[in-house]
């Protein structure tokens, strides 16, 4: 194999390519990258089994071929070369780079010993601007559980019906719905690891064009042109999740998300791990009061907010009900609330296409 | 105690009196901020008993009085309230603050138990702008060793003689010498702790303005205006530096110093810790070629320079000649050496103030 790359694009592709790899594997051909030199292109893969990444750059190229070549330092190799063109050469295993006055020799590996990626045949597809997906993950995939023992909720599902994408996490604390219209006819329900998700937001750049999303049973096809990320699907059944949305409430308020997230900020500085992040509010004439104490201090908060129906003293961990609210972009907040043992479902005003539900941890009404 | 303060004030002056606090006290009291209200001014202080933080700033005070309070919280409330005035009342070691809708309160201790700030009387003064101080802190502190078997060379020599102050910094592998003229008859040898020098740097701003500097048996003081640090002094000899500070040399080289520090830094990425990050320099012919090889790989680099004198093959560890050459601003560097077993003397171009000296590593001649 022998190329001529410019050394910003190969750097830049090799970056991709290192997302699909995990710092955990313990195979060491998984630590490499596979670079395959093919009809004028580079061909970049890493994989860790569960994800593969797979990326393609402009080369002249002198000599088809293939080698694998360990990802850390040959990605530390060509960040530190100047930014001129690097010719690279393979013979044997040897591997030659090239660039400008510097000249590096590293092994590499067969690329006969890299595992192939999924091959996939029968497919369902859809396709959806990059923007929206990025922000649709943003808005859901954090509040996955990190639960190995509870798999499908490591995921988030995605599931189309009626021309409607839904995107749905959830850990048994919270769950984060994010709805978008789409033009297809398709029907689907899947479930993709949360990790691929992450890195497919870090590949993804924030514009409008196209991603192309091909399901298979038992694989998913993120496919954005010169990057394509393949990654498994999970097993199992997701939590049936529309029963828990209620639409009737007691308790509606409406309020101004920036003032509203910095007094629970602040609240939660006094709540402790041990005591589960406890933050007290009682919703009552107009007002958000809301308390929280600790061995440390107390603190109280007060909040003007549009309070419909029923005063409700409701207790919250403090990182749940932030971690959702942190994630709403419009300037006020919508927080329906059915008694103080029941989920609290938060919504941006005047968008019906996110929704976050969060449980209330129960207190006897004396210790508000 | 009961005065109001503006926010970012408070801020600003928790955050510089937190870094007299070391994470590292068992002793509780220290980790706490004394905080004193008197005369028109909020006193803050932050200490480790190695190093003390005192810094002053405006408030509008309606009872004099001091309390200590736990430094990470206090700081964490102040940094999270809005941009407005803060309303802290101190009673029976209560903190009780306001802040627009916010009310904190916390226990703080009492200052009766907080240390007392060292008390110099008799000293010798000297003056020096921020600026010329923060450079001189940058150009040497690194090169203290963080061996605490060697305390002396844990810290930074200031000397005082002749109109010149020099810092000089050395940890048996490298030495460190920056020099300035100053416009004083003091006559002056303390050592400075690395940790007091590395806070002082954090704090003071990059601009001209004069801070005195105090020094007193077993202290230092510097004093920049609102803040005011002070730090024990280290006992001991410091290593006899002049001694190693050779003149002569059989060879002397100039190189551009980006050219060398990129090539050095592509060197050392296959030149592993268990070989001493080691790299070989060959110095023939108007041009410098670095190698370096492992397990990994080889590396060959190419860089032209001016050379004077005999060629030579020398080995360094990387990381000490690296560290020396980055903190040099000058275009062009100066390298000067006395054969491959004695130390690289290494110069900015024009500018005889600053030297670093590193010890290269003792290999066979075969072995270049």
């Amino acid at each position: 194999m022998k190329f001529k790359i410019n050394q910003k694009d190969l750097s830049k592709h090799i970056n991709i390519a290192q997302k699909g790899i995990s710092s955990r594997t313990t195979l060491q051909i998984l630590d490499g990258i596979l670079l395959e030199a093919y009809k004028g292109r580079l061909r970049l893969i890493g994989t860790d089994l569960e994800i593969s990444i797979e990326t393609y750059v402009n080369c002249e190229i002198e000599e088809e071929g293939a080698i694998v070549v360990n990802s850390k330092i040959f990605g530390d190799i060509v960040k530190k070369l100047p930014d001129a063109p690097i010719y690279i050469h393979v013979d044997n295993n040897n591997i030659n780079i090239k660039c400008e006055n510097s000249e590096f020799n590293i092994i590499g590996n067969s690329s006969k010993e890299y595992p192939d990626l999924p091959l996939i045949l029968d497919h369902t597809s859809f396709e959806l601007p990059n923007d929206l997906f990025k922000s649709a993950i943003r808005q859901t995939v954090f509040a996955t559980t990190q639960d190995e023992t509870r798999p499908s909720l490591t995921g988030v599902l995605i599931e189309i019906e009626n021309k409607l994408i839904s995107f749905v996490a959830l850990d048994g604390y919270r769950l984060s719905l994010r709805k978008l219209p789409i033009e297809s006819d398709v029907q689907l329900k899947i479930i993709i690891p949360g990790r691929a998700l992450n890195e497919l937001n870090k590949i993804l750049e924030d514009n409008e064009e196209i991603m192309k999303i091909a399901a298979a049973p038992g694989h998913v096809v993120f496919n954005t042109g010169d990057t394509i990320v393949y990654s498994r699907l999970l097993e199992g059944q997701f939590f049936n999740y529309r029963e828990i949305i209620r639409k009737d409430h007691k308790t509606s308020v409406t309020v101004n998300k920036r003032e509203f997230q910095n007094s629970l900020e602040r609240a939660s500085l006094l709540a402790k791990e041990e005591k589960a992040n406890l933050v007290k509010l009682n919703i009552v004439n107009e007002q958000i009061l809301i308390k929280s104490n600790s061995e440390i201090g107390n603190v109280n908060e007060v909040i003007n907010a549009d309070v419909n129906g029923e005063n409700i003293n409701i207790a919250f961990n403090s990182r749940y009900i932030l971690e959702g609210i942190k994630i709403i972009d419009s300037e006020e907040i919508q927080l329906n609330f059915m008694g103080s043992l029941n989920p609290c479902i938060i919504k941006p005003i005047q968008d019906e296409n996110y929704i976050y539900l969060v449980l209330p941890v129960r207190l006897a009404q004396d210790d508000f």
